[in-house]
């Protein structure tokens, strides 16, 4: 049996450019990255990034991120969001759908909103082999990021399409509290775009999205969550992707030493 | 048809006595207070408050709360908040069921703990004629104040019981963002104990227990909520029930005057 490999999402050393996140993976021994577009876009764009990171032996796990339906130009973005992906070499796009319309509070309206933009990218990302990841985000980000809170939801959005063509983000911080988890991951099977990982800490910080851990920080327990979504045939990278102010500011060596030492406490 | 009355939820006046609570409810029409433990303790414990609650006319339409099981001493102390409701003369006891084991990250064991406080408790419930109300609190606080999450867990743990004995508080705050709210509101008829209202607010404050605001001042749409609510056949009281500093700061007379204005936007 495949085992899982460990990838670094860019975000988890937000300081560092591609070019140095892409030599410490190097350096420690991983294999995978994950990057933001903003780094890809500092690096002089798609295809200068893929170059660097091929020099690198780096496999792209995902690009972070398309969506943000329900703003103006979200679709488009999204469909540029798909090329650059094309162009990395990964196979998935991470979305994440966006919240109300500003001044709205309609959320069934938003709901249909998601499901109409992948209808209409779904054409365009089959073309160029990539999949729309769809990440349902923790329920507290619903009115102003993410208004698909649940894998239960992500699935059900995904479900009109084909497996290869929509799928679903398996991230443990999102995800860790749903007491329906692990049916969902079950349900998940040939779904799951990349699993990401990081750990859930109390108290959340007053900017609640720098609230996130370093695996082993916080109160979730990975080993179920890991064991469920191998059990649903998922054997791809694992995404550590961390959101903590704290964490941007320590050296990023220190913090990819951080991550790689508490690899193990994923239970791949 | 009944029409739903408004109660004020004493939290949402976090600086005034039950003395001056009552008083502010009776000035300002309200014939519902859904009192805290503590604002009963010092206003002389249950009998001395039931006695100036009645002076005022007042129904007490839930008293808050019993629970947290997973720390020690949480079911004895239920215990006590059973026969506290029972003396005040309401039938609802809200429950905050608790986080996760201190030092642990089981959170199935933390749910079965939660139903075996249940059986352990409702026959004492039943004795005194108060129910058990089970409150799913935001994902957000599963860790450290309740692994019951969602109405469908709420219903999934009262469902053994009778619906006089077990049933389960609708909180537009803690539920709004569920993408299957309204079939649970519906699967809850006939063990609604209390709807309680207040509004979603983004950015969250920097203690996110504090994060709620007046009706309308957020992002809920209530109108839908409170439709589902009367179709699954509840006529009874809301309370508004508010956590928030700045709310807490303001002189109560306002804030109570503020709940007053805004309960046309409940949609009862």
């Amino acid at each position: 049996m495949s085992r899982m490999k460990l990838s670094l999402n860019t975000a988890t050393v937000k300081r560092a450019s591609l070019a140095e996140s892409a030599r410490l993976c190097a350096e420690h021994g991983i294999t995978g990255i994950g990057p933001w577009r903003d780094v890809i876009a500092e690096a002089g764009g798609a295809k200068a990034a893929r170059k660097l990171l091929d020099g690198h032996g780096l496999s792209v796990t995902s690009l972070c991120r398309g969506g943000f339906f329900t703003t103006p130009g979200g679709v488009d973005d999204t469909r540029r969001a798909i090329e650059e992906a094309a162009i990395l070499g990964t196979g998935e796009l991470v979305l994440v759908v966006g919240g109300l319309h500003p001044g709205s509070k309609d959320l069934p309206a938003a709901r249909r909103i998601v499901a109409e933009a992948l209808q209409r990218l779904a054409p365009h990302a089959a073309q160029h082999g990539v999949r729309l990841a769809i990440e349902p985000l923790h329920p507290m980000f619903c009115a102003d990021r993410a208004v698909v809170s649940t894998l239960a939801q992500a699935l059900d959005l995904a479900e009109p399409f084909a497996p290869q063509e929509v799928g679903v983000v398996v991230d443990t911080y999102h995800l860790w509290w749903d007491p329906t988890l692990f049916e969902q991951i079950a349900r998940a099977r040939g779904r799951i775009s990349i699993y990401q990982v990081c750990d859930w800490v109390v108290p959340l910080p007053a900017d609640m999205l720098l609230g996130r851990g370093h695996v082993g920080d916080g109160h979730i327990d990975f080993l179920p969550i890991t064991d469920a979504v191998r059990k649903a045939g998922y054997d791809g990278y694992v995404e550590v992707e961390i959101f903590n102010q704290e964490i941007w500011d320590a050296p990023p060596d220190q913090t990819v030493a951080t991550v790689k030492a508490r690899w193990d406490l994923v239970g791949v």
